[in-house]
């Protein structure tokens, strides 16, 4: 490779979580790294069934070419589904998407410049800011607490930063604190993004996987002037090896977004859509998502318990309401990657994801994002208590 | 929308082919547009039985995450089958891509920046042209004739562009005018490549649908300095619904490709990677291509054939050795994309691609591309009887 070509590709580095995540994923390390649904969960006898109902039922249309923004049944189940969970969407605002992820790709390629300023909550999402990273942005970042992101630190940030292009949040049950954003908060971002003439990215994967609690409304439902790009996805509700999400949005931005879509990859796979769409159609996908709901929620408690019980009295965690991940923090000085690769990892053969790498600016190293999705009960259990008695040992 | 969102849309604008495809898509038209496979070529069989047994046979797994690069076992058969073919390859310099056309947008994120200089053969693929614009490169074009790319114009190019960041070529079958480029252009392109350290873009998704004649040398396989990326299609040897395709390059290049597939969508779909692994370990790809070889050389010869008995004799058109694609060339001054507008589509209810949108500077109106793969043999007489009896009456 020459030296030109050499200098280009340093502007594209490899990921610490890359790294962990290949750490973790040695068949004997219990890994609460990932956000890997529980694959027992899957439907999969359906989804068998489907594979080959699809093809048949369609015949060789599913191996063909489609459309870039996905079939029409599709996405008119998608925004049927929205609109019966309080989001009015029409067929026509829906994007079919390769994972919500392919959507954080999109809309930066769409808006960002080199040097833009992208407002995000800090921590965030560390696949947003591998999307938005290639652009080469600028963040400004917004602590976020309980409630989610705190509206008085973006307002100073807006004024700060008047040309910002796109606030980015996670507000239910947020990757990686799991902490949800209140309604007076929704209510309140979506003032400031009118006021300030900025547009909002609602990235919300987990959404449907609410605990306990009532669902509050979306940032898209709350939206007046068509600023809100909300993103899901059927990776933690039905299956993430399909690859498939969505976008909603006001049908300009739809299409833009879909013209961009077509050159970056011509369109979803269409067996894919086509078991998606039957599964929707012919299956009890509501029904599907409350027995993960029941599933994730003893899983959340037995991580809970676990942690209060074996982990260190000062160890403070978030105990989130759905989603996959509890956030955990140590005391200041304490360094989560070090241990882990130095104590957790060698000893006790369990993974967790270091908090530092979900800070855009200034790193912090006492976190850990810790999912209870993934893991069985049983090595739930056991993998926490092993970092506990760590912990107990070392800390 | 806010004036400001507005504006920065406007940076990506519609295409004409997606309009043309769109009216090409009534079901009673005899469309040549497309570069669709013939549905009925697909293993239909076979893959109703993988799609089952590659769930039964992985379970859970296949619905799962899985890596950003594709699993190793595929790599390796993708790896296998070039070196088998005349171009070693290992499995970690294969990036498995949600089509050979996700390279072409991963390529264009890692090297172009906004006036960045891409040279391309004039004309040249369309999916190549919307993958590389949300990135604002200006081109430089070089003609081609039955032989590839003219190697005197691209030297003069590159004298006068030596920062040009790459050159873009479909070498085998090309896209939209069906030539191959000869052996000693080939070698005159790595030449020239390396000379002016320049990277090259060996986009050849067609190329085992060769008809006659011996397969060429990959520009791959003629590279010492790594300089090549090679992009492969499973859509038309297998099944495009199924959007799988491949990159080789260097490894160090091929890493960085991985990093930004990883930030743009994941990972390509678990499922469907399991299918095309399963098609290539325990069935009989090769002899499948032969008999898609043999299907599409008879096509290619009735649309030949149609063509010179029932087009004006001043027509002049290629005859590809392979792949999906014929241009035909009208005298100067005619308008193909008018001809199919006014006359083409509503009286014959036939569609084909105007050439116009395949030059990325100067358009040329008087050509057009016509896809031979799609349509059955009946309806590919019908329709270019129907267009040459316009022709005959109103050219």
């Amino acid at each position: 490779m020459t030296t030109r070509f050499a200098q280009r590709m340093e502007r594209v580095k490899p990921s610490a979580i890359r790294e962990l995540l290949a750490l973790g994923a040695a068949p004997d390390v219990i890994s609460f790294g990932g956000g890997y649904p529980d694959a027992a969960l899957f439907p999969y006898e359906e989804l068998v069934a489907i594979a080959t109902a699809s093809i048949v039922e369609n015949g060789a249309v599913n191996l063909q070419y489609s459309v870039s923004n996905g079939p029409h049944e599709l996405r008119a189940l998608v925004a049927g589904r929205m609109h019966g969970q309080g989001t009015p969407t029409d067929a026509d605002e829906v994007l079919i998407l390769h994972g919500g992820q392919q959507g954080l790709d999109l809309i930066a390629k769409l808006y960002l410049d080199k040097g833009d300023v992208v407002i995000t909550e800090n921590p965030t999402f560390l696949g947003g800011l591998l999307a938005f990273n290639p652009y080469e942005p600028q963040y400004a970042v917004v602590p976020i607490d309980n409630d989610g992101m705190d509206m008085d630190v973006l307002e100073s940030t807006l004024l700060q930063y008047p040309g910002a292009k796109f606030i980015y949040t996670i507000p239910d049950f947020h990757n990686p604190m799991g902490v949800t954003m209140s309604l007076p908060r929704r209510k309140r971002l979506i003032e400031l993004a009118n006021r300030f003439d900025v547009m909002i990215i609602e990235d919300t994967p987990y959404r449907e996987i609410r605990f306990e609690g009532e669902s509050l409304p979306t940032l898209r439902s709350l939206d007046s002037e068509g600023r809100v790009l909300y993103l899901g996805s059927f990776s933690k509700i039905l299956a993430p090896g399909l690859r498939l999400g969505w976008a909603v949005a006001a049908k300009p931005l739809i299409d833009k977004l879909t013209l961009l879509k077509l050159a970056a990859d011509t369109q979803c796979s269409t067996l894919n859509m086509a078991i998606v769409t039957l599964f929707m159609r012919d299956y009890d996908l509501d029904g599907h998502i409350a027995g993960l709901r029941t599933a994730y929620r003893r899983k959340r408690d037995l991580m809970v318990q676990t942690i209060r019980e074996t982990f260190p009295a000062d160890v403070t965690y978030t105990i989130p309401q759905g989603g996959l991940f509890t956030w955990v923090s140590f005391r200041p000085g304490f360094d989560t990657a070090q241990f882990m690769r130095d104590v957790v990892l060698p000893q006790a053969r369990v993974a967790y994801v270091p908090g530092a790498t979900f800070f855009p600016l200034n790193e912090e190293h006492h976190h850990a994002r810790v999912n209870f999705s993934a893991q069985s009960e049983s090595k739930l259990i056991t993998g926490m208590t092993a970092w506990g008695e760590l912990l107990r040992q070392r800390y």
